[in-house]
């Protein structure tokens, strides 16, 4: 397997930002993502910067890109980007002459507020993790918990653009229709089956024209970058509402993404042979590629913490509900993601979003959600202060992590997604 | 029924664009319907124009809007949008002072090119014909046709707002994967079963704060406009991707609106009572209000022709396939659309689109999919010059109209959306 590998990705090199050069550190040399930042507390517009150690590079300032516009960066081509990112590497490498220069341009991120990472256009969500599609399916279909249909067809469906926040976003209970299975008929109040998704992002850069669909070969060159996504579930809301056509109202009311677009290129080491189990049925002609079977999964760790009011008030750390892997959890490729989204002539833009859907281990306790974790709410789950949880609570805060570990290679991470139910 | 009518529905108003007072003509001076057009053949920036009769009027031209962005226009208030109306209608009648300069701001809508209305954010597809939902149930499930959730849920979806198309646009034949009943594994290649949906699309002007819902009363505050839409299908897509999350593929690669966005005032003569068949439950008190009770829903005809390429070589004209009225179609209105869109706090957004769904008609004959029309393609329909259709064929042009007819009111039109399967 030949990874597209280049001077970025040395693990020789380090940074002149003292923080980028920390092991575990999320933003090393090797990553370089980008995100839209301001000064906290600041009512000046967003501008592009890029991540290095706990640091902010401001990315017009360096005269290597111009404007504020991260969709007009996203909209250029791979070799670009590339271009930039070598040009970003190596003005942040130790002895670049831009040293003094470029650390005039640096902000803490600590002292930054990070919005979603560009102007998202449409949105959508894909199904592509098998454990979480037979889990949830066991739930409704003991008997044939994954459709017929899952192993040929990417499944995914349109989410709302207009209620996609950025990380730290704290909102309220949503309230909506349910019914309980012995009730005549429906009510109306708060939701009480709450739920987070641990999701990726995968964004698109340079879109297709209407009509023209994306073959496989090169599908990726139309994926800009990568975050963290929480696809936050109302369950009893969408177990009323989602036939025929499919969630609705139990899916919009918000979803989070992590502020911090890793790029495809800095994933380049971190990529996986893609193969299915034996005795699946093999992808049709148009989503398959001998570069998707010999590379096109994802090596993501991912990892789900639960914050309670209770808990933050006595000062303690999150508690880690699961730790996976993107790769063994998912079915579908992101290139295949592409391919299938376009077969039909549909267009991308520049900003949209694909959703990976929850991704879950093959392990019970890798589930993505806790409609999973819990089974349906029967199992509680014991958190360390002894609070239990079938759904989220009131005052719950979910940190969505990701990061990518391999010998030979540095470590580089996705940061995090955070988001509060307000009370 | 008190209806809120102001001077500018007055049937007794006449123009000095003497087109707009022939009768059957679709935008007289009670409807000034605005719209987004260029000089055709121009590589000019949109502007925004008001119909008036066969022609356009250039609205920043009057001086009484500045700029070409529609989208905020729809961002003002309801107040706002009624003054500039009352301006355009004291302007464009006859004996008005404005006539000698403002009829140097008309173009001929002959001579013009016309967009869709404004950019689209978020684009939801609503299911409000009961018909339609119970037809195309009774094919999947003869014994139970419509889902338990209908009479108490607006069902809808997110659908594709990148594809979204205005009039006039020719499109390919889309590809997919499509499963036979008998077939034991799916195959790729071309629609077989392409269909288009009559529609209504109600555009949103002023939106709401995410986890702020927006309450019946004043719903329909936040609606600017109403246009056709068309949301071509492709059935055997549809039936093979569509569980467990909805259409996706079937529905995305076009979809078709009208250029003229007919205010919610203008439609003011047209409102009909809504009230549910006997028997029926009532809807949950968030759905409900005595407005909506006294003239919740919209009088408007519709109507749906085709046109096949030989019948265009031949000189025919469309043959009209069916004719209904979209207030016996739906069982939801407007303003209960946006209530329920919005009760789980999801926002709204200047410009966003809600679609109605297949406005069905009671009778089998007044079918909005051919879907309907053919029993699923088992009884083709027969065309004036013998040509017979299941589905679309390749060169069908498929034509809605709607207008609003009462007595004691002047005519107005919704105008027409024409779409073409190329080929």
């Amino acid at each position: 397997m030949t990874l597209k590998t280049n001077a970025t990705h040395d693990p020789a090199l380090r940074s002149w930002v003292a923080s980028a050069n920390e092991p575990g550190c999320n933003f090393p040399i090797q990553n370089l993502p980008f995100g839209r930042y301001r000064r906290r507390g600041s009512n000046e517009g967003f501008r592009i910067g890029v991540a290095i150690g706990d640091r902010i590079l401001d990315l017009e300032g360096t005269g290597l890109f111009a404007g504020d516009d991260m969709n007009a960066l996203m909209a250029r081509t791979p070799e670009e980007w590339s271009a930039l990112r070598a040009e970003l590497s190596r003005g942040l490498a130790e002895g670049s002459p831009r040293q003094r220069e470029w650390s005039r341009l640096l902000l803490p991120q600590s002292g930054a507020e990070l919005d979603v990472p560009c102007r998202i256009g449409d949105y959508t969500d894909f199904y592509t993790g098998i454990y979480h599609a037979t889990a949830v399916g066991r739930l409704f279909r003991p008997d044939n918990p994954l459709m017929p249909n899952y192993k040929w067809v990417p499944i995914g469906y349109h989410g709302r653009s207009s209620s996609i926040r950025a990380s730290g976003h704290v909102f309220p209970r949503p309230h909506g229709q349910t019914k309980a299975p012995d009730a005549a008929t429906p009510s109306f109040g708060p939701c009480r089956r709450l739920d987070y998704e641990l999701e990726l992002g995968f964004f698109v850069g340079g879109g297709n024209r209407l009509g023209e669909p994306i073959p496989m070969a090169g599908a990726e060159r139309h994926l800009f970058g990568v975050t963290l996504l929480n696809d936050w579930s109302a369950r009893d809301i969408q177990a009323w509402e989602y036939q025929p056509l499919g969630p609705f109202l139990a899916k919009n009311f918000v979803t989070s993404v992590s502020p911090w677009l890793v790029t495809m290129e800095a994933l380049a080491p971190f990529r996986r042979p893609f193969r299915r189990p034996e005795g699946d049925p093999a992808p049709l002609p148009y989503l398959d590629s001998p570069e998707n079977r010999e590379q096109g999964a994802l090596d993501i760790t991912l990892e789900t913490l639960i914050l309670t009011r209770r808990m933050a008030e006595a000062g303690m750390p999150p508690h880690r509900l699961t730790l996976g892997n993107a790769a063994e959890a998912a079915y579908w490729t992101p290139a295949q993601l592409v391919a299938h989204h376009t077969v039909n002539g549909c267009n991308l833009q520049p900003g949209d979003l694909l959703g990976s859907g929850t991704l879950s281990g093959p392990l019970p306790e890798q589930a993505g959600s806790l409609l999973e974790l819990t089974e349906g709410g029967k199992k509680p789950i014991v958190l360390p202060n002894g609070e239990t949880r079938t759904f989220l609570e009131d005052g719950d805060t979910v940190i969505l992590r990701g990061w990518c570990e391999r010998p030979g290679a540095v470590r580089i991470g996705l940061g995090e997604v955070r988001g509060t139910v307000a009370g």
